[in-house]
């Protein structure tokens, strides 16, 4: 399989989905639509997205079943970067190689781009119970799955986490505890609602569960190990941001080193959970190499 | 039927309901948790609560298989107030006479726990699948219902709206746009999904959906007379506030007088919705001459 015109092919598949579900910015209020679009279409990995139709075609599932809630994940992940890029948060003034949101618009706009977003993934991924053979029972399951991964105790929790550990020492636990809620909890429901949707049993959900898990947390440490050795123009974001502000990193508290090969050995142990999957896997076995290479 | 003494031992229900359901102060995050429960269990009307609780009544439903779901749609409102009152939006310091949440707490605090408020209205909208005789084809109804009411189109859309118009010159048309999304959408969803889970036939739903949209218009025409003649004790919020931030109201464009006979009016074609009722609508129909008499 030639996985990148795999990738190729889904991120045009999911970004002309989410062209479709975003609000038209001829409409009103232009401007919050606008600011909508501008975020989430203004490139990205799409990386959730991708995850939920990849774990919907490794437990034989149709993925086009699944592309409301892959695109509803998407939303969500936008609406937090813009929430973490305003002044009051990270203060952060690029993204994705163009100004964040709160800048190309302003405070107000931004604020409220990001409140529509979360709102529109709850939306779509309850919009995916009318597509034919997709039962509600398994779209109540992933509303469920993804306002826990988002809410108190997974992605706004870890944010707050973030923010409460600037410029404390930190130590292991807390860097781990920290990654686990800010990003691992929301890459790990991707893979957990593609799996249901897809109609995984039992066994499957439990080992691509693990998959999601070790995965979530090795992206995050090559977040933090890019924001050291990352090219400033692949990542669309300035790098030593981490560095200024103080963050609880992975390399800050293990080095640089160490922190690499720990992402490499958890992307192994995630290859080992897949390994009663079949070919079918494929796809998110290559995913799971691409987030220890991967430059931006 | 003794109303205040229904709507107090319901708001007592629906009190302890959300002190349950919310996350433990103890818990960690303490700061949002802490900052989640100060905002939601300060006090507050519990007005979309007791409307899913009554319409689920009005249709013969039980009301306590309802309760995550009238729990969910306060979660919802009380994040829209935490993010109204920051200070890239309306910028006020007092609500429910308590200091806001960011002067409570600080502005990251404040926009994360709203964040975690909306998250956590899905997070239990979803749940409520799990209450025996709750069919989740009703509950993606509910949350389809809920987002659509709270997103781009609806009271987000309509708080873009609002501070788009602030120093604007003001028609009755624009106003009533504003409201119909800012107020009158989550007040009438909440109606709705009562309904929709208390087994409401289409006709049921088509006159509540009226009644709804009514008492939402009316409740909206108020809160701006309220800013005008309310007693700042009772409102727990100071007056005048829309004068000096040049919003449009409804008194602005209409006058006060014409403004309180067009709520008047509102209320008493809210009655006629309700006419098919008997006397499980009684609730519902003394809320509605509620928010006309209320001086809060």
């Amino acid at each position: 399989m030639n996985f990148p015109a795999h990738w190729q092919a889904r991120r045009e598949w999911i970004d002309r989905a989410l062209d479709e579900y975003l609000p038209p910015a001829e409409a009103p209020p232009t401007r919050l639509h606008q600011a909508m679009r501008y975020s989430v279409l203004g490139g990205g990995k799409r990386l959730r997205p991708m995850l939920v139709l990849d774990s919907v075609a490794a437990v034989g599932g149709e993925p086009e079943k699944a592309l409301l809630t892959a695109c509803a994940f998407e939303c969500v992940h936008t609406y937090s970067l813009i929430h973490d890029d305003l002044p009051c948060m990270d203060d952060d003034d690029f993204r994705r190689g163009r100004p964040s949101c709160h800048r190309a618009f302003d405070e107000a706009t931004a604020l409220l781009a990001g409140d529509a977003l979360l709102t529109l993934g709850f939306q779509l991924a309850a919009q995916n119970a009318e597509v034919k053979g997709v039962s509600p029972e398994r779209v109540v399951r992933v509303v469920a799955e993804l306002s826990t991964a988002a809410g108190a105790t997974g992605m706004v929790g870890g944010q707050v986490m973030d923010l409460e550990a600037e410029h404390r020492e930190p130590d292991a636990a807390l860097v781990e505890a920290i990654h686990l809620r800010k990003t691992t909890a929301l890459i790990r429901a991707a893979v957990r609602c593609g799996a249901i949707l897809g109609g995984a049993t039992e066994k499957q959900l439990e080992a691509l569960t693990q998959y999601g898990k070790l995965i979530g947390l090795a992206f995050q440490i090559m977040d933090d190990v890019l924001d050291i050795i990352g090219d400033e123009k692949t990542l669309g974001k300035p790098v030593g941001r981490d560095q200024e502000r103080a963050k609880v990193t992975y390399p800050y508290v293990f080095g640089l080193e160490q922190s690499q090969a720990r992402a490499q050995e958890l992307i192994a142990q995630a290859q080992d959970a897949l390994s009663a999957f079949g070919s079918e896997a494929d796809p998110l076995r290559a995913l799971a190499t691409f987030i220890v290479q991967r430059e931006q």
